[in-house]
């Protein structure tokens, strides 16, 4: 019996602009996934302690699909906790499906590297969402925060991250489309703002590296902007967006496909960002940068 | 004794950009400010019933000093009744200035055409302000709605246009300093985004000339963005921006500087979006687009 677990993650700068080929910073968050695998008579999963059927776990049974083409894997248990709110564009599947693909490579000896345990696990979502993002399967299995698609690392986050979640939800796909439709409506304003969402993300580098939150907080609240101006944005997520700000935060934007989901903040006061968000609205979670990604428990 | 009026301004698409060479489309907004002079023995200012001292009133006292290089002018009674907001972004000191300058030069067969008077209310409001736009007090002379520099007319708007005043004021020169620090500090993203404002006038052209409200408004909502992203936005304009959506808005957005003032939103149900924005924060009025500009009542 082998335990994974890996974590989510937060986009810095350039979430949507990054599938234009723009680059994109990405950090992993000290939120888990916890997987345990077994040997068992026949493949179970339970879930959050709740016995869930497999052909509703599209990740799992991709997972297990692709996994299997490079070896054998016998029929399996399956438990799952999480600390990651799902569908909030923090990379809960993504964390799923790394620390599932891990936990079966170290159980049954398969010989795969993590690398590709995060190609693998890329794959497994681009067949279940039909397009994907390398960003989120390889920051929750390397963990710490890159630049991408460069893969370039960072220095890690010295300061705390504040995760706010308007605890509604917007569907990626949809959001995603949502943008290639204003892309297609209007080609022109929309480059320029993708190009400027990539600007940020590369301007960022820098500041990251001198740790120069505060700069790196009003690159942030500028990306939030663009985000808006692509009309992803929500009341909600504008609230808490304000909210952390009104409270002493370096920056604060949407983070994930928004529509929905979740906000992220940096700041050095994480009480009073939190107290601010949930004086009134959503639910908040001070959270730290995760240094290491996938891992045996 | 004449009295003149001249209307408000909102800013369809590009304010501060504009500052920066981009075109802007600004339209003339049925809300009044109206002037009436007459010989007295000595100048007096009476402001919405108010007897106001001289000295307090700098875009008089530097139109009275302007016009009076080109012809002479007696000592005036000046009274002043108002339906704009003040400092709340749509143009109050411009109509004004317009209205008192055309109503001295009614009076006092002053021999200036209705240009002239635009420029000479330009020339007031930037010996008062240090900087100023073209755009308010040509629109606030002429009416109707033009895309600026250019003074290109645009077919009267067909729909209503809802101004939010948050109640709270930001102050023009310090939102305009804050986008000129913004864009010292990372040029190339400021650029981008100033570009994509002038490219939202640009696209919203052919759609005012067809009547493509919708469209229009859809190209509001992206401006709104790209106005946050310049650090022009505040919690209260977002809420109203965010209530006028939801009411059914064909677009909405922050007119004028930002940091406070007004928003605006172009809609056929008036009366959904005032509702919408009144029920928990700001004040709303639905205003017609002014066709004319400064007149003689």
């Amino acid at each position: 019996m082998i335990t994974c677990s890996a974590p989510a993650k937060i986009y810095l700068f350039g979430e949507h602009a990054v599938v234009y080929g723009e680059p994109a910073i990405a950090c992993a968050a000290e939120l888990r996934t916890y997987v345990t695998v077994e040997p068992a008579s026949s493949t179970t999963v339970v879930s959050g302690g709740v016995p869930t059927r497999i052909e509703t776990t599209p990740y799992i049974t991709e997972a297990l699909k692709k996994i299997r083409r490079i070896h054998p894997i016998p029929d399996v248990s399956i438990q799952i906790t999480s600390d990651i709110p799902t569908g909030a564009g923090v990379g809960s599947s993504a964390a799923l499906t790394v620390a599932l693909l891990q936990a079966l490579s170290i159980e049954f000896g398969v010989d795969i590297d993590v690398l590709q345990i995060a190609s693998m696990a890329y794959d497994v979502e681009l067949s279940v969402q039909g397009a994907a993002s390398q960003t989120d399967t390889f920051i929750s299995t390397m963990g710490g925060m890159a630049l991408m698609p460069d893969r370039m690392f960072l220095p890690h986050l010295e300061c705390s991250i504040v995760i706010g979640d308007t605890n509604m939800r917007g569907k990626t796909s949809t959001m995603v489309s949502k943008v290639a439709e204003l892309k297609n409506a209007y080609p022109e304003v929309a480059e320029h703002i993708i190009k400027s969402i990539g600007i940020l993300a590369q301007t960022g580098v820098p500041l990251l590296e001198s740790k120069d939150y505060l700069g790196v907080g009003r690159l942030m609240n500028i990306n939030h902007g663009l985000l808006e101006s692509l009309g992803v944005g929500t009341f909600p997520l504008s609230q808490l967006v304000y909210r952390a700000r009104d409270a002493g935060a370096f920056g604060a934007k949407i983070t994930g496909a928004g529509g929905g989901g979740c906000m992220v903040a940096l700041t050095d006061k994480p009480e009073d960002v939190i107290r601010s968000i949930e004086c009134c609205y959503g639910k908040a979670m001070v959270v730290k940068p995760a240094r290491e990604g996938v891992r045996e428990e």
